[in-house]
């Protein structure tokens, strides 16, 4: 069992209006090494976004990100005097400024995440397998922080025409008993393994996953949306102190009221 | 750029006692694809946690948990009655369970995590650079969930001659701005794509990472350990349940206080 990635390079930069399909294909025609079915092509959403014209003026950053916000999940004031915002956003990925980010964005602007990443990642598939002739499948990767552990990795925002998960339920270990984890979520890890490759100051915002194709399938298969855990099933949903002071103000409030209550 | 991940076929069952470098480096030559410098060792922390001895009977499970938890996290009851326990184990990592797990464990055993994941990576990465002479790292894996997104990922509970994150602080992108991510998490990046070959059900406990060679440095570059973020400093220290409770406690008793209090 054994896979390669490796970065695509020579993708011109790309614009608004910027037929992604077209470019990709063309920049690993170049490269000499023609798609192969079963491949997996990981996108760094930026490029997405930028060929989508989701940009603003980097003056509306703040804007930005509150019209993104669905909820937010916590905040913190850095020592700076800074507000970190870690915010839900209308994908229902959770992640700090709802992914409006400056870096590698245009001068004088700031890129939001593409409107419906995993719709983007399905017509990006279609548009290489049409011109291409083979089945590939294309993940839309963001990097992003996570609890409990420093640091940041890629994950898929979008997907089309690839497994996220390796479902194993129902399946025995070696010796036949049942496995307790039981589904690796695939697109997570080739999106993180793809960042290796990518960078984030090298320019290059494609990968080429070969190797796995016993994960590709149909365009119509659920794509990253279907990763996120909807917060009312999240043990997590809320950071502690937001939570620690809802539930203090909901406290005070009942003995207030038990106590001007007639006993 | 480009690397390659390829399962290690061919390493017999792990008992405790056993050398692990010396049965990793001798299935690794009996594929006869010997191990170069800059190759990286995913080695999955179950049989590290064999050769060490970490098992103790399933009847004793709920105790191990117990002794193995620093901090009960969250708690869940599920709908068959059983309760989920998301913990901080003695390493300050966050999963269910402190990762004491039946799967792969021998009948009627449990496995517990290894007592010091980077320091058996250590151990493992010393045996095999003074066996083949060939500069390798090691990173000790397992399989955890996350808040926010369905399944599981492998992440790095254990590393030596790696480094764990690569450190972008104080570098630009390539129009000159500086990058809103500074610290990609290379460890659990690698981690995750080796689970995409070692699979559950499949006996590959060991994958090898070749061409990612940039990562791989002295044995006494910090370990897995100094991925996890203290909890003081984590905005999802807590459940939100549980601290939501806290504060309701917490805020009934201030108004009661308040209350009683001679005005």
């Amino acid at each position: 069992m054994r896979f390669s990635i490796e970065g695509v390079a020579g993708i011109p930069e790309v614009v608004e209006g910027s037929d992604l399909a077209a470019l990709i294909a063309d920049a690993i025609d170049a490269a000499g090494a023609p798609l192969e079915h079963g491949d997996i092509l990981v996108v760094t959403s930026k490029v997405v976004s930028k060929a989508e014209g989701r940009s603003v003026r980097a003056d509306d950053r703040e804007q930005a990100i509150t019209d993104e916000t669905v909820r937010v999940v916590a905040t913190r004031e850095n020592p700076g005097g800074a507000t970190t915002r870690i915010v839900e956003n209308r994908l229902g990925i959770i992640g700090a400024a709802a992914g409006v980010d400056a870096s590698n964005a245009p001068e004088g602007t700031v890129l939001l995440l593409p409107l419906d990443p995993d719709a983007s990642a399905r017509a990006l598939a279609a548009g290489i397998r049409s011109r291409t002739g083979a089945d590939v499948g294309v993940i839309v990767s963001d990097t992003l922080g996570r609890p409990w552990r420093e640091g940041q990795t890629d994950i898929a925002i979008g997907a089309a025409g690839v497994h996220v998960f390796d479902d194993l339920r129902g399946q025995a270990d070696a010796a036949g008993k049942p496995l307790a984890v039981t589904m690796p979520c695939v697109a997570d890890e080739l999106a993180g393994a793809a960042e290796l490759v990518k960078g984030k100051a090298a320019g290059v915002p494609v990968a080429i996953v070969r190797g796995l194709g016993r994960f590709v399938g149909d365009l119509d298969l659920p794509g990253a949306r279907s990763i996120v855990r909807p917060a009312d099933r999240d043990m997590f949903r809320q950071g502690a102190d937001e939570a620690y002071e809802e539930g203090y103000r909901a406290g005070f409030e009942e003995a207030q009221v038990e106590d001007s209550s007639p006993s």
